[in-house]
């Protein structure tokens, strides 16, 4: 492993960090009109990622730049960092083989990043998961050939729930390449039902949407059906730590619950990881209870500006046992990561 | 005040209990193809809830038969009951002038069952929130005329939630008419991305939709503009309380956020009330916490199949203080329906 840069042995491991590409190929493909990526100097330190003709996002060089982040990392005592591709550039609304180019640059790109500081970083790569089969082909290639971790996916798939049983195949690919699967809010439920400008679309419809897609994993049985799955939800599984009761007491009392589910809510949120972005200790907390000392990690949503901006302080603060704090900044990260 | 029915002096007040009439006028509207109820019987003690010709839902007799409520409450150590519609009732999908006529008819129904038992009962109507102006009258008559405490609404009203503007001089009337609100899941958002059997949508989605719902009332600045609006979220207001912090965090870091609301979504999260329906005394805990030991209140969803069984069980259960408890069983209600 290179050690060209500094490992900080009390530090966290953050596996919610997101990353843009500065610059992204032409568009080589043969479909008037896709909603292909590109990016434009917006300040020194800025760039713009261009959709459309539009400005999507203006986003800062922590975004793509390695030297930046890990000033960054230094300073809030992250060890390491999972990268992670922005969201929106999963792109499933693309045709299958424009979706497949891209899914492509993006894990050549993560790739290249962790290979110039494996200490530091990382990577989750993409797969268009609009065409399962051609998802499958691009998991193979990441873990394979580019020795990425594992891949980050949407909470649906052009508004099919990831629990859908279209997707088990997929699941069951993970398992076998032992790939880590980071679960992120994309286009969310609800967002017709959000007062106020579009700014609140990410505050308000986020929580709901993971909650949404953890439950489905559940409902739909893949969670069930693919031992050994390697699965955590961002933000801290959102509205999930309120609907496990609710699932449970269904469980308990409807007879067409009890039937349909292999095993009780309770236990099946406890087979599955997720990231504290929760901004809140007691919320933590109740997640860490629920889902168990072994399945909580850091994540921060850096370097986006709602981030959780100090992530190591916020462990520090919970009440919670050391051996589980420990777990919590690293341990469990590893464990996810198939690195234990 | 009727003393026919034994008062618990140690019981609770439940917020959350539906009612079903056991029979439905007939339609008399000019509406061909309305979605007008009726009732058949099932059982002796069960009967159909029809809706177009099918089954909606059956229902025992609890959902309308006093003596049975009563006998129910006392064994759950229930004081008394705040009766509401079952949720479809409502029926905001109907012309305005059949949703004003079924208002009318709910509203009448509930009356008489608190007139034969006012100790024991108090009573949320119904208003046709399709029509603002008609919802407002019959809020008017419903309080005035027939002695309700307040009203029943649903999270949205075909698809608007109720922070948008449009309802706003609703909530202004129910506050200069001292009404207490109480907001149901009603068509919840995400249903497209449960996977499983129908059985899920109340399990799954309600919660998000409830967070929703009560986000909206923030973020569209109802809330700030409607001074002294007594309102309260079911379930324990879903995933709001995993939303508030993230809303705090947004308002911290975004300007465009802060300029948008009035004050800090973790002070506005205050002046909302909400049941207890969490069914796991850590969650009820977490949101006494973040909602002030004021705010929240005990319900059970009875008499439906996924209730909680033994409210008051529960609310010996949590680690609180003893007048936090206290306010918890009854004096939280009693400040919601404005009768202290």
């Amino acid at each position: 492993m290179s050690q060209d840069y500094k490992r900080f042995s009390c530090g966290c491991i953050d596996v919610h960090t997101h990353v843009v590409p500065a610059e992204f190929p032409k568009y080589l493909g043969r479909h008037v009109g896709a909603r292909w990526p590109s990016t434009a100097e917006a300040s020194p330190c800025h760039r713009h990622v261009m959709l459309e003709g539009k400005v999507y996002r203006t986003v800062s060089h922590q975004a793509w730049d390695l030297q930046v982040r890990l000033a960054d990392m230094e300073r809030t005592r992250v060890e390491r960092q999972v990268l992670s591709p922005m969201p929106e550039l999963l792109s499933y609304w693309l045709e299958p083989e424009d979706g497949a180019a891209m899914c492509r640059f993006l894990n050549e790109t993560i790739a290249g990043m962790v290979q110039s500081a494996p200490a530091s970083f990382a990577g989750l790569g993409a797969v268009p998961l609009q065409d399962v089969d051609a998802a499958i082909r691009e998991l193979e290639h990441a873990v394979r050939e580019l020795g990425l971790s594992g891949v980050e996916i949407g909470t649906n798939v052009n508004g099919a729930s990831i629990g859908d049983a279209r997707f088990r195949p997929f699941f069951q690919a993970c398992t076998e390449l032992g790939a880590a699967v980071f679960v992120h809010p994309l286009r969310p439920a609800g967002l017709d039902r959000v007062v106020g400008p579009p700014i609140y679309e990410q505050t308000v419809a986020f929580p709901g949407e993971v909650g949404l897609a953890a439950a489905s994993m559940i409902t739909g049985g893949t969670l069930a059906a693919v031992a050994g799955l390697r699965i955590a939800f961002s933000h801290g599984g959102g509205a999930l730590q309120v609907l496990i009761p609710r699932m449970q007491q269904a469980w308990e009392l409807l007879p067409a619950v009890k039937d349909a589910l292999a095993e009780a809510p309770r236990e099946s949120v406890r087979r599955m990881f997720y990231d504290d972005l929760l901004y809140d200790a007691t919320a933590i907390e109740a997640l860490v209870r629920l889902a168990g000392p072994t399945q909580v990690m850091v994540g921060t949503d850096y370097p986006f500006a709602i981030m959780d901006q100090a992530p190591a302080n916020r462990v520090d603060s919970l009440r919670l046992e050391p051996d589980v704090l420990n777990g919590l900044r690293r341990g469990n990260a590893l464990r996810w990561l198939g690195e234990t």
